[in-house]
């Protein structure tokens, strides 16, 4: 599994000397690592891409740092939906979502890929628990516009039961229901979730993973990635349109968290192995990184 | 809502001295309820019923017990399966249950029931905490048997999440899916798992709510329910039939359960209101009581 | 000993969850009960008068509640005295107390009334531990008036041995006998003691348990028994009289407590059985209740 | 207040470094002191003696060590039975001791001559709180002979609440009368319970203060003070009546508690100023001590 | 061992009395001890003095004192450079130190005076630990004066290192050499170490023991001894010269020290038996006590 | 700093993903490290040297292990030796020690080379703290043979200064001078202590330190070292004088290390940069590794 590196001793200790003071400054550090649905629905071998995940997460925390995933499942609930031959409508690309499709929502992220990211990262140990919003009533919500029905709008995060569940060295998995007092319950957007959940942890990290290596000046070019952005500078390219579509939403959770004191979120690409360790405890990073 | 027995101090207060006692006796026990996927769906007001059900719980807590809710979910995986046009086989009244029927099992038990007892318990506070048996690998299962497919049988509780929760003064809901060492996913008897999570946490008293009041002498004649009864005269009546059907794995459970150190076991009817305060709280009970 | 309520489990089940939220509420709160001396002596049954008492202190405990007993003695003494053969002098209804009756009075309380009372609750188990005034110097005291002889004025209350017990599970028994810094004792008005005691506490119910049921608009009525009454109205019943005699130094007791951040004051009829669980237990009251 | 050795630094020095071991060696251990109610009665300045003892018990805690007081008070209860004109038989030297006879005891015991030492000992801060054998059932005891009426004969000793009392820096002061598990009270002499005291807190030390210098192998001759004996010897000597009349108890006491643990005993006589810290803290010492 | 004082229990009793409240009062408090090279180099018998030095120390901390030893070493470092052929020039008294000069004093101090401390208190149990002032970064320091080389000046203290032996029982033992940020070591005047580490840690007391009984108006005179002078007025005697010479950097830690907040230092004359315990346990001193 | 590898991302993962668990296995875990003497005086620049091994200590603790650094000092022993015109007869090739010569290097072990290793660490910050045998009675000594003098055989070592200043987050520094009961110093190898200490603390590792990269079978053979041998081989290895000379004390101490518990020792060339890291961190050595 290792490579030539191997061959050199000064290069492995280079790496270990540059690698060893990041493990020390992130240690006890909560890390909030946003995993999307498209991960395992669009990987070619969703097994294997759940289980490098996984492979990191365990990592991350058998070295100290306190990770918490965050996920969607926007591909999984289409297909459900699609079995059951219910149609949505959409506004502004967003799924109106009316009680029915809320039931469906909520049996796929939360009894389906919630479960299955827990189960993969639970073959190492009784490391994982999976949660959602309204675990503890950690996320309360209310209607993001009303014409969108059950898409919710988060009114406050309670992060005890987090703070709780990383203080006895588990590894919260946060499906993205929460509810209104009177228990209704609400789909929200995960990457919004992530970010605010990471403001209100007093993370010292937010790592959003997609199926792109970061913001691009250029999003047909590659090479045109962005190493490093303020969120001010972030917030422009959203309002251009040059981190639009999907990205809005992921930068725009990038931009927040940071400005609430996350000291650094990142946009990596999900599909390099071990990304998230490269960004971490390497010198470079493999994807965009946003700060205050 | 209070009757008239107020305008009686004298039996107000004889009915305080006899229920102080009981709470002074159970605080910080130990009480694992089993609320059955029947009591939702079979119920006139499902709604009322859940609500009713959670007010019990929180009550039990506010007074010091710590209370565990286990639940299973028979008919609305029924419904869900009948929904997407999947046909089940059956054996010795068991289904047989394949890759896809478990993930819709799944979805329903962790995204649905379970989400569902968890918001109605949380409409009085950041009290309950959803569980399944995957979650810091609660619960250890392999096949109960080749022809059932995935129909689990435990192997292993590591109740430690659910001790570190109660802890911390939640409530764990817990929805009956366990998995094996790779991650494999089973749906398993709920009745069977209360009795045996019960075991494992010493708990003090073991309580199976269903829509009978009890054990009969004749299953037809609602005078007959047996006050009280030990395990070894309740698996006589498993094994000649008269706690037969869905009653009998509720009364091996609790058998079970007493003879591995739980104190008490109960069969209470969940349709009479309180029936769970009525059974802990006062000298005469309102069902089967299972002793060693 | 239950009564007939018992047949109908609604109205068991109503009057558990009436008293249920009650207990949850005042568990861990600290309630100063002053029992008077005329209840022993002036009971036709004075032994299970005592008896019936340490039950309820003893309940309160078991449910979480943090009880403490202040109490008088004036009979006794009185009778003590009268076998001795001393005659006292009285002003303004308060007895001039030379060094002899001070030696008399404290016999009493401590070394008889004090004694009876703990006696009466150690019955249930190692409870109850007798205390005065002089014990860690929890109360000090100068003279409150130079005609009066060694009738006390309370000028400080240090609590910390109070608490400490509290702290151990165990109910502290305090006979009104204080000490100035030379360690001259003082004999001191008991609902003064209890009231001051509560306050310095932070109790979060005084309860003055005496032979009447309460403050009555009219002295004679039994039925104008006031059912609530803030301090200010309380304070002008006392100037005008209505209030009087006895009577008033408990009102102004539960006046002044209130004031210092008790939460509420009761004057209760001592001699209703279980006068003090049904107060605290249910909705509705059987005496004066003192808000500020 | 310092004598001429004052003048001679070495001398000091020298007595210095003779205490400090012996404070170090007994900082943190128990110290069981009887002061007998004699010393109170028969001193010339009994308010004199009594402030001279209490210095000295607060001197023993300012270094570290933790002394109980055992008092008896026989003396003063005889003086109020003759006011009140009760005349008590006596078999073999034992007060026949009937329901008045106790009361009468008890009041003196507890309510006078133990708040008379506590208030001693307070007069030099929040120090002692004071004890009888009912507080937290202390001192279980049943009838010594059934023609001596409520004479008590200890049957169990639970010393909770003195150890409790003793962690929180106070000083218990315990006055000598016990209950049966029905509450009823029984007076018991005092050189016992301080033996049976110190043997179940594992003292290091029983100190009995008396108004004799020690044990004479001629009672009439004061330069035959035995300095050292063991149990066995002065088993002996009572038995042979060199240690007879009121030293009989006082030895039995010495003698049984070396058998079941403590250290050592001590027959001091206590009107010898700071007897205690003679004993305690020189080499040489001012009484007889008893050995296992 | 004990003198004719023993003879006279009322003399040994009121040294007691006397001493027993020092003893309370400084128990649990720091009490910077400097002991001077001298006492080694200088003293007839360097061996007895040192065990009795450390006879001293233990007997300290077996009393609760928390004893901090602070040396130097200077006569020491003289006689190894001497051995080594090396010269030092001299300016204003104090050594010029070079690279070499450095080194030599640091082995001396750490290696050898230090060692020498350690061990004589270590025959009596494990209690010291030697430190210098570069463990854990204690005493930061820059150059004095350029001219002087590595004379130190202290710029910073930091106790923590001193504190948590201090709180695992153990008796910090001082070398006076300090570093600066890079690393590089300068040697320090030991009474200047001594009043600056007193002050950081909050001591009760400085004690400076040397070769004179304290400070006296005619240096000539040993009868003109001041017994208690305040830092101002020690101030004029080091400005006017009548504390000069070697005396004068003691006067100026003490001085300085009861400034910063320590309550008195001392200057004893280290050769009297048991200086330290006669000063801190006795009314009357041996030297010259410094108040603010 | 950064070699090549820095370009292959997939390099930099696979080394960070093999050293991770390591970093976990051993975090908590202490690890004994012996720095020879010869690696300060011996290298070429011995500065760079000293802070490079600094580095390394520092890096170890800032991932969670607990690293003791033991050190010799031969070479400036004998330097200093040399100045002073001391020489010294050798047995066996031991130097026979009298008083001077013992004296001497205990300066040079506790005053300048310990003292070295503790600032170059402290330059990182207050993390470093010096201790010799003697310091809380850390290692008991006698005379390993009657003909070598003060050259110690250790008869007790008492790890606690140690593990206290681990558990407060400090890295001991020990140079190997132990003492007898009488505080008598000796001069012990410190090779041997490294390995007792290693037993005594339980730690996970031994890393011997030296001049050679390990055991070679033929030791004139670089390529001839041996990458992991048994206890039993390598005492076979000392017998045929295959590791002869300086490393047979080396290889002692690592086998009867491992035969007490330490789960592998390691015989390193410290002269390669990071040694240490590598050793531990990565699956493949630089050295020969020891194991039971």
């Amino acid at each position: 599994m290792i490579s030539d590196a191997r061959s050199h001793p000064a290069d492995v200790a280079a790496i270990l000397v540059e690698a060893l003071p990041y493990i020390r400054e992130f240690a006890g550090s909560v890390v909030v690592v946003k995993f999307g649905g498209n991960a395992l629905a669009g990987s070619e071998d969703p097994d294997a891409a759940l289980a490098s995940f996984a492979d990191d997460i365990v990592l991350l925390r058998s070295v100290g740092l306190l990770p918490v995933v965050v996920h969607g499942g926007g591909p999984q609930i289409a297909e459900l939906l699609g079995r059951l031959g219910i149609r949505s409508e959409f506004r502004d690309g967003l799924r109106v979502t009316d009680a029915e499709t809320l039931e469906i929502a909520r049996m796929v992220l939360v009894g389906k890929v919630n479960s299955e990211i827990v189960s993969a990262i639970n073959v190492h140990g009784p490391l994982a628990v999976g949660l959602s919003g309204i675990d503890a009533n950690l996320i309360r919500a209310d209607a993001l516009h009303e014409d969108l029905g059950f898409v919710g709008n988060i009114t406050d995060i309670d992060p005890t039961i987090i703070t709780r569940l990383l203080a006895q060295g588990l590894i919260p998995v946060v499906a993205t229901v929460g509810a209104d007092l009177l228990g209704q319950a609400y789909n929200i957007n995960a990457d919004t979730v992530a970010g605010a959940l990471a403001a209100s942890l007093g993370a010292a990290k937010l790592v959003v993973l997609s199926d792109v290596d970061g913001i691009r000046r250029d999003p047909a070019d590659a090479s045109s990635t962005i190493a490093k952005i303020t969120a001010d500078q972030l917030d422009e390219l959203v309002r251009n349109g040059t981190a639009g579509g999907g990205m809005a939403p992921k930068a725009q959770a990038c931009a927040s968290a940071v400005r609430a004191g996350v000291a650094a979120a990142h946009l990596l690409d999900g599909r390099v192995a071990h990304a998230v360790l490269l960004e971490l405890f390497t010198d470079s990073g493999v994807g965009t990184m946003v700060t205050p």
